[in-house]
């Protein structure tokens, strides 16, 4: 058909997700699966967040409050930022979308490392923007670069603090620089989806630094240490004149009401994020110790995954991997050859991992 | 600040919902409240929609599919059409915005009547297309008009049938002779939103023509009949083709896990629509009655809500209802001064938001 379909459309993939657990169980017809592949929390989400969902069933035909109330107050509350600052979505994802849509016309550029969140670039071209990527050396994001990179078109930076998908991060010292060499009319957009797991020493608090840099967005979700993939939530923080230029573009229900009564009960369960920081910390010690044994190099992680250099072909691994039940995601799928990366499990899920790709790895071996 | 926002979104207002319930407690201190003001659905969902909740309440912490499988799945099953031409998003809405995104750029034109679903111009402009609106003579759609109004720039037509916010619809000839005469390259989209509560002889499935009309589009959501407002779901039927280039464009997630879960087991529960809609219609001729006994002209309606001309300030009355715990949707608020647009809801609500309309009428004339 001869459909006018606009050009940044027809340049465009779809975005490819972590295979479903279904989905693997109806292709090769195995019971059991273990999905270490999309980075959700395997210790789920707090008890209260249940209660919550339950107690919103008998409002299920209302529609979402489009402004959030509830969910922006208790978040200003946490934080001790004024409600005008704070922005909420469906998920991170749709942050994304909004930040782009908002800013982004054809030509203008948008800044990331060649290795970080790949719906920043998705979005980006959605709106005709180019995208400009910074090398990565040790996988880490490289400020510098960045810096170096910005020409009058800029009109955003992403940091991905800490970084998906190699799990790195950076610290105080480095941002402070880094926010002080840009021009006040670029966005500089921390994404902290992974915020929770941090355990470096320098990692500061990016709210602290809204007031003097008006051009600074942070991005924080529910999906990652609150156990709230699948429901849809996450928010931000930006100066109150451009929360109000989103609200513009965001779809008005697009939070869900399940999503904003749950969030809240979820902030309300600071024991349960811990318990979860916790048990994460010690099965990514579990990881260091079985890849130092084995002599594979990792990237040290903030985050609830693990992402080393197998060494060998990941495609393959990864296929090996899923017909014993094991998803990881491939490096192939994230433009980083030979390496893979494993969400953080429970300690049984992790151990069974490591029996299988060791497995694995001698089948490799022997042309199993 | 010197933000370099897009043009457009500088044009752009935000979307005015309807007061949520909490806010008008909040505001008036008020303990009763009833809304009747965004046309959900007084008797709720299914019960086999609150089971799918509480069953997938274990799997909060997961990912929904992208690909809304089952769903897609269950929808290709009900309907009969094969699931490649099946998309599904957050609710209508974003799906307007998917498909705005994929088809406008600047200078392009969209067609939709005078007095339509406000999205469609919303989503327009934010692509910075140009909002062609026809007139709506008795409130009702101008096929011909629309048709009239076609130009080399057009790239969408909206057909909302039944339509918001007059309730006003057409029927099987009407669209056969207007589909003939719209060129294949022009997008024409029917939203189908109230398209369960229709009870004109004369309507049609547009699911029958999509064989024939590759440029034919129909939306139809969860949020009205179904009663799954607060849940976010909307879904879709177009050529393959068409689809593809929506999932290049659709937040991978979009539709959360719960909602394509209730979504499921909303379609597998008919007998609870075909309740909803009996009682839907029989509060209708309720209104229809009343209205007739006072002399009010109302457009005759095929979805759960009924507009009439109050002969008054509909903004004056708004607010006198309000502090008596009603909530409607003032013609001001839809560019239809003089008018208010009310939801059906139960008997008891019906019977009770009469007699706060006809007090309200008192006061006004008795100027107190």
């Amino acid at each position: 058909m001869n459909y006018r379909i606009r050009e940044e459309i027809k340049n465009m993939k779809r975005y490819v997700a972590g295979k479903p657990i279904s989905e693997v169980k109806r292709e090769l017809g195995i019971e059991t699966v273990v999905k270490m592949a999309s980075n959700e929390n395997p210790f789920g989400a707090s008890p209260m967040v249940k209660e919550a969902i339950l107690r919103t069933c008998e409002d299920v035909s209302l529609y979402p409050d489009s402004g959030s109330f509830g969910l922006r107050q208790e978040l200003s509350q946490m934080t001790g930022r004024p409600m005008e600052e704070i922005f909420v979505g469906g998920g991170s994802d749709s942050l994304i979308k909004v930040i782009s849509s908002t800013m982004l016309s054809r030509g203008d550029e948008i800044i990331m490392g060649e290795h970080s969140f790949s719906r920043y670039e998705d979005n980006a071209k959605l709106m005709g923007a180019v995208v400009v990527k910074t090398d990565m050396e040790k996988l880490v994001l490289n400020l510098d670069a960045m810096e170096k990179a910005i020409t009058e078109k800029t009109k955003i930076i992403y940091l991905c603090n800490p970084n998906n998908p190699t799990g790195s991060s950076f610290g105080k010292a480095d941002f402070e620089a880094f926010i002080a060499k840009v021009s006040s009319d670029i966005l500089v957009i921390m994404d902290e989806a992974y915020r929770e797991y941090v355990t470096r020493e320098d990692y500061f608090d990016a709210l602290e630094y809204l007031d003097d840099h008006k051009n600074l967005i942070v991005l924080r979700t529910f999906s990652k240490a609150y156990g709230m993939a699948g429901l849809r939530v996450g928010y931000g923080f930006a100066d109150p004149e451009l929360v109000g230029y989103f609200y513009r573009v965001v779809d008005p229900f697009d939070v869900n009401l399940f999503a904003q009564e749950a969030a809240v009960a979820a902030l309300r369960d600071q024991a349960f994020l811990k318990e979860v920081i916790e048990r994460n910390t010690e099965g990514k010690h579990f990881f260091y110790r079985e890849l130092e044994k084995m002599g594979l190099p990792f990237v040290v992680s903030d985050t609830n995954f693990i992402l080393w250099d197998t060494k060998k072909d990941d495609m393959e691994i990864f296929r090996r991997l899923m017909k014993k039940g094991y998803i990881i995601r491939p490096g192939g799928f994230l433009g980083i050859p030979g390496h893979i990366r494993v969400t953080i499990s429970t300690m049984e899920n992790n151990r069974g991992f490591m029996k299988a790709y060791k497995e694995v790895l001698k089948e490799m071996e022997t042309g199993k």
